[in-house]
């Protein structure tokens, strides 16, 4: 799991008191804010499926991106409460709309049909709700090595898939960011698909949405903290990141709590029922010790909300994770989801059968 | 994960407000509510050693389980902040502590020396946070079926184990009670160790507290809920249950997080301060909705709160739990000393050679 | 695995020198030995389908099960060389054949539309070439625990259907047998399923083969040996087995190596080579201390032979086993197959919807 | 598992017929053919203790190279039957041996006690007798982003272990080489420990020999197979290769059991016989086809025995594997016994305690 923070978000966050991953729900906020729903620089766009909503923003340049909080970039979500439901037949519908999504995110990032891609899975294979990425990258079609051995002609139409799961910091010693350079500057892949678990501000988005973009990932900036970004300006090609929410942290939901009760602001209370799937007011502890003018009239100051945090969930506080408890089965039933969807998307309408008779 | 629940519990918290899994946990809302620490029917003794403190209680009878919320019988807690750090010489010695209680409460119920046991691992292999029983069976050494095929002046002081992990209902389809009076009808065990995770009702004592007990495990009894109790009754052999908390229920802490804002009872948050280890007031919804005699100057009704709460967990609401992150590294310690202290305490100071030349 | 050898099978070896669990296998033994294939008690049907040969063998009374070395009872087997070929769409169609004979089988067995089934998935988790029971277990949908749950009158036509992978006898300590038995006698199951991998008498059916049959297993009866059968007089109720060859056991390699080379009977060379998929004669160490009419030629006495294959294997001898390297993507694709083709037989043109909408 | 096959090994072939990884048993070729013991340019040293036999053996220079037919460079092996038993003591004094074994070749190699190491754990997770490598990574104490973060006169005398399992072919479509070569260039690493389970000639030296070297793993350079070596010359920095053998390729063993049956040869069964541990001759399909000097009397072409294996193990050939029936139980012993090793190699000695404490 990685946290998306970068200077946009940042500057988002001190205008708005909301930090969010998603463009749609930075969209919403500022609508909800400003009123009319032109923002210079951005173009939203939806579209609603039988199963799903999907969500495009297109964030066009600097001012887009200053306003939103979000680096310029295509940013598309699939909303689907049915995700959380195990039905087949569903999910392979909605693995189809992901395929569409991506097949659209790689034409808009010029890799062509027959270009190298590297899959990468990120997370923690022995935690469940962090191993999603992981079992995504075992369910896929790899074909990378059987290319390379195949003649040119049977290659044609057939892209080389390549694919890892390195591994979290902790079990390889190693930044994630440094194995994926490593590995692509080894090989011949035009573009990354980066898979992993995020952890949401909501509890309503657990594990109902999936986002793609193609910013790539950004770490935070802490002190102390190098770690590597992601994206096509550290790797060299196009970055594209699937992302599901499949935890929230615990200080958000003790957070959220404290402000429903306090409840000084009824107006807040009443979006937070109207749009509970979109917008996560001053969820984290950091934004509790920012700005937050929305919520003037909170009894507490950012400092004793803290210390009530800390009062919850110590020993631990910041590293406690929300999670449902069935959530090996949600993995378990998004990991076909995506994995469906990526391989639909790499390999659909094309014929293996003369390349597995020529390498067997 | 099990939730302890019977009717002393019930009792218990109609009269405090108060419900936890931990005998010494009653015992001590009892003195802070009653003063002087004399229950008629409970003995409590504590322990303090390098590494752990050790509380062991024994309800004597049918008034100190009415006073104290828990059946008669025997209970102890080894607590060490040391089980949540990775340090392998310190588990060691905690595994040890460990083994000496199962040995003590062998004996307490008259488990011969020779006796057969079967170990049982509780919970779900899919879920890191409850996973801790069948990893616990995975390093068991399990010695019935090499005994079974030895002569018997090779068996002598030798203990036959047996050790399954049957999975959970939503695996199996089929109650775990059932299996194991299924299994223990077929075969001469004398005794059941249930290994489980729990769920807490405090964030401090997650990971950090064993707890061994011989009255079994009572399943809740819902509207139609027909969950078969684990215990001597059901089964006709004495039933420990070896426990640790690994997750806290995230009602749970919502709840406790709306107790502490409201803070209309100063010496409630004081003792919560205080005793962190030990109380955990109304921090189940459950417990919400009854009488709170303790937070009189509380300014929401039940359903108010429990409405608040709805609204931080929707969709979920009930089925969120709370877990450290780094939970997989947790399990994994837990399981050494789990598995090390019941190795331990069945075969130490016996010699295998023999049996393992004479089979080989 | 389990070895699959009861008094007809002796009888059978000991009057032909061949070993083996296909029944279709020891009919094609007999008609090559003693000519005309109608042998009284013995019925063979024979079906071709486009990617797969069925073969159905009904042994009607004592006379047939002497003359075939089979229980009475019924034996299919589905043949095809496709099953090691990783083709999605072809497996599909498979687990569609197997779905038919089980749903054959069951009405064989008066086992009705709303009965409850067990399954049971045999085999070591930790062995790849073991681990076929387990891991179907792992794909089946059970739904006896919902089905309880509802009102009867959401529950016309389906199936209750529970399951487990109890572990081996090293891993347990307890007999698969008497796990089965203590279960069956706690739940209403009518009959039971068992999903196995087998030891193979020959390398050309390994991974090609599935076998059903409704006779259940036999485990061996040497000295010191009491392994307890799981059939229909144990159990009580219909036992289905649902076997697969992974692996051959390397003693039955080499002295199959050592047969061939001796080829002083150019007939059985001859015949070898035409039935490969069919005949395995004198493969295992035992038939090979046996009586062998039909090698009378052969210049090796059993126990040069037993003393040159131990020459060659030990220290392991009989416990080396023989395996495809890609045994880890054949028995996925092989789990994909049966616990299709078992949810398929099992829950076929029912819907759910309405059970899970009463549930949630 | 990788096959080691270079330049000076396919001399060694052409010349004896013999066809081995290890050095040791490459020199006792040698001396039984050609009579005393001195070998230019190689030197053998032998140590025994209680539970192990140490050989090891150092090739000085191209004519040693030559001879030997194994690259300039350190072997050792440790033998112990006692690896293939359960006894955990035993276990620990073994990887005792090893760890005083593997910092022998950190100093030979001129790799510091703070020098940064990363181990890369080859094989396939997903096929037990193939899992040494990954199951090793697991266990292994990684440190290099712990001392990353800690201040420098924390580190003193602290080695930073980096660690991955990268996944087979198959499962990435990428080189393992490439993997590798690609990490090593973004981190700081001075040497790298390949683990690797490999294939023995032997069915003796199966689990029960470690091998340690300093000339890394040589790919085959077969027709159209590009396979990268990992050693020094490719990745720039020292690598040492530890290997376990767990398999027999099911050709050697019928190739093996025709030799012993063809017997034409006395001498070599003889010595068979009495140097098991040692010797395997002729054992692969490829040595088959090729000179074999020693086995003159021997009746069939090597084209007649290659059909007769085809007649075996047919459809599978040359991919089948020989493997003990208990193999998971030995991987997991053998696990223990080299990140034992290797744990106690790297960070003997030392007290991370103080770097634990900076850190949380």
């Amino acid at each position: 799991m990685k946290e998306f923070v970068d200077h946009y978000q940042e500057e988002f966050h001190q205008k708005y008191g909301v930090r969010t991953d998603l463009a749609i729900e930075a969209h919403e906020v500022i609508v909800e804010k400003e009123g009319p729903p032109e923002i210079p620089g951005v173009i939203v766009n939806n579209e609603k499926t039988e199963h799903a909503l999907i969500s495009r923003v297109t964030v066009e340049n600097e001012i887009g991106a200053r306003m939103i909080g979000k680096a310029p970039g295509h940013y598309s979500t699939i909303e689907s409460p049915e995700l959380r439901q195990h039905n087949r037949e569903i999910h392979e519908q909605l693995g189809g709309l992901l395929a569409k999504e991506i097949q659209w995110f790689l034409e808009q990032n010029q890799v062509g049909a027959e270009d190298a891609i590297l899959v990468v899975g990120l997370g923690n294979w022995n935690a469940t709700p962090d191993a999603l990425g992981p079992k995504v990258v075992d369910e896929l079609m790899v074909t990378r090595h059987l290319l390379e051995l195949s003649p040119p002609e049977l290659r044609k139409g057939l892209r080389p898939i390549a694919a890892i799961a390195p591994g979290v910091l902790g079990l390889t010693g190693i930044e994630t960011g440094e194995i994926i350079r490593g590995i692509v500057n080894q090989i011949d892949a035009k573009a990354i698909i980066c898979v992993d678990a995020l952890a949401s501000r909501s509890v309503s988005r657990l594990c109902s949405t999936i986002q793609i973009s193609d910013t790539g990932i950004n770490p935070g900036s802490g002190v102390g903290n190098k770690r590597m970004a992601i994206n096509r300006d550290t790797l060299g090609i196009p970055v594209l990141a699937i992302g599901v929410p499949t935890v929230v942290h615990a200080t958000t939901i003790v957070s959220d709590a404290m402000d429903i009760l306090a409840g000084s602001d009824p107006a807040q209370a009443q979006r937070a029922a109207d749009v509970p799937q979109r917008t996560s007011f001053n969820l984290d502890p950091q934004a509790i010790m920012g700005t937050q003018p929305q919520s003037s009239a909170q009894l507490l100051t950012p400092q004793q909300k803290q210390q009530m945090i800390s009062k919850v969930l110590e020993p631990y506080i910041g590293s406690m994770i929300v999670t449902p408890k069935d959530i090996d089965e949600l993995i378990s039933d998004l990991t076909n989801v995506i994995a469906g969807g990526l391989n639909s998307a790499f390999h659909d309408e094309v014929d293996y059968t003369e390349i597995f008779q020529y390498l067997s």
